[in-house]
């Protein structure tokens, strides 16, 4: 049978195009040894943090491999089995988006029920995304009712739901974007305090100071480098800001990023910084997650927005779409029924 | 009678320099009123954090006033005395620096045991720049055994005890400095374990990462800006960095202040950074601070060095020394024996 996939065909510098993906035709041989399975993937996850791996710098997770295929998020069914502990029908989580279909013994595949879940909320608001909200808010920035809580890239899959979790703790939210249709969802729908679109501000800091007139409690940064900047001055002593990501600085080369001046404000207002990387924090926090997120949305706290591409072969421009703000909430691509 | 006392007499822009301050006389009242007293200073400090007090900024602690006298830390004697609590003969810690005789009601005044220390300790090793040394190190910092420790500004001092402090508690120490001598006394004297002077490095953050192979668990930043930056290339996987100060910034116009790019990797490696006034920490740590310290004093583990200009007339001279590397350790202008 025939697999597609996407392969990375050349490391951006430094902005992504297409041209750095190849869509990769392949055969995929009939027999299953003992022991594995044949997943078909219904749906693949595209995220910020994917860009850093395009480079060939060693961090957290290691780079992408040229010439070789993609990796990510991926929820997908068992379409033939030789392994009784995965039966035809589950659905599993994996690492091995990027492709149609993959064989497999087991190994990294987590069974996921779905029986009252869609499959692709692991990917979104039950997965990465939701828990990175949820720890970065409440455990790390220990948002509290009553706080300021300000976030940057506020219409993103994280940034959505780290407003509607502070707001659900009782929090003054303000959240900045950068198209209007986000900053209008973060206003009617996830009903936050004030937002605004960065990108049409002439003096960010002198908007956020005015929206946040008693100083912000509590930052979450997606995004660093100037909104990071900017932000630092309107921080009330003893603020926490969580680091999240960067995204501002992704497609840049180093030397061309905007260099944060006003660390200063670290020092004089005491203020925390925290970065972190959500893999070190899902095993001790997953089940209060499960279960405050459940509690949430039954209460009609967190709505959850969507931007779907259909298709292997539209997974490189959902990707690139992060970077030039075309999805609100959770980018997807999906890859079957 | 005559007193002399320097006056604040115009902002840096940005450079600071002689002529900031003006040398005034004044003419004291000889009378005292009921509950006053006179005191003659004998010690004053100057500290890197009053550099940004000369901008018309509002900060943690408010700007200096023009035309009027400096503020800062000082110790002197009760030399005529009205009020019973303050008799002729006690030393008084307090804020009424840069001169050399004051009348005080006793409000803000400390009364200081100099039985057995010498009255300008109170200014150093056991006054502000000692527990800010502490607080930053042990209580924020978390500094223990095994641990690699970088202290930028190593030579001044806060960041000389921050070394021996971390090397008493078992810790690696690496100092960076801004001349030989300093580095000289930092590996001979304070016997950490390596020491540069960042001024004659070509290549500030390759030479940090040779001296910390296993990368830095602990970074006390007393200078921030380039050294910041070329810092957190080299923190270790959940590493700490306490900011107490950005020293390279104070003489800088805003926009020519070094911007730090390497914020991703408080992101990557889920690092914490802090930053912190002492002022906010004294109370709580102060007891634990004299025992701790007493303690390692005795066991010959503390070294403390001192920089003394003679006469309020070179306090000027003495503040300006700060930002040229004129101090090693503590800089302290004696007024008075």
């Amino acid at each position: 049978m025939i697999n597609r996939e996407i392969h990375f065909a050349q490391r951006p510098s430094p902005q992504p195009s297409l041209d750095c993906f190849k869509l990769v035709e392949n055969e995929l041989g009939e027999e299953l040894k003992d022991g594995q399975v044949l997943v078909k993937n219904l749906w693949m996850s595209v995220d910020p943090y994917m860009r850093p791996r395009m480079n060939d710098v060693k961090s957290y997770i290691p780079p992408f491999q040229l010439d070789h295929v993609l990796e990510g998020g991926a929820i997908g069914v068992v379409e033939k089995s030789n392994n009784p502990k995965l039966p035809v029908g589950t659905h599993v989580e994996s690492m091995n988006g990027w492709r149609e279909y993959f064989v497999s013994s087991g190994k990294g595949l987590g069974i996921r029920d779905t029986s009252t879940i869609a499959p692709q909320d692991y990917l979104g608001i039950l997965g990465m995304p939701g828990i990175t909200a949820y720890v970065g808010t409440k455990i790390l920035g220990e948002a509290k009712a009553g706080d300021t809580v300000y976030v940057s890239g506020a219409g993103g899959a994280v940034g959505s739901l780290v407003c509607q979790i502070a707001k659900a703790l009782g929090c003054t939210v303000v959240g900045s974007a950068g198209s209007d249709a986000k900053v209008e969802w973060l206003l009617n729908t996830a009903k936050i305090d004030a937002a605004f679109n960065y990108k049409t501000e002439a003096d960010f800091a002198a908007k956020l100071a005015a929206l946040c007139p008693k100083g912000i409690d509590l930052f979450f940064d997606n995004v660093g480098g100037s909104q990071l900047d900017g932000a630092l001055l309107s921080m009330r002593k003893n603020g926490r800001a969580i680091l999240c990501g960067t995204i501002e600085d992704y497609n840049e080369a180093p030397e061309k990023r905007h260099g944060v001046k006003n660390l200063f404000k670290v020092v004089a207002l005491g203020v925390t910084m925290k970065g972190f990387v959500v893999l070190d924090y899902m095993a001790e926090h997953h089940q209060a997650f499960t279960a405050d997120m459940a509690k949430w949305r039954s209460e009609g706290k967190i709505d959850w927005q969507e931007t779907v591409y259909e298709g292997v072969d539209k997974a490189p421009e959902a990707f690139l779409g992060l970077f030039n703000g075309a999805n609100l909430g959770k980018m997807l691509v999906k890859l079957a029924d």
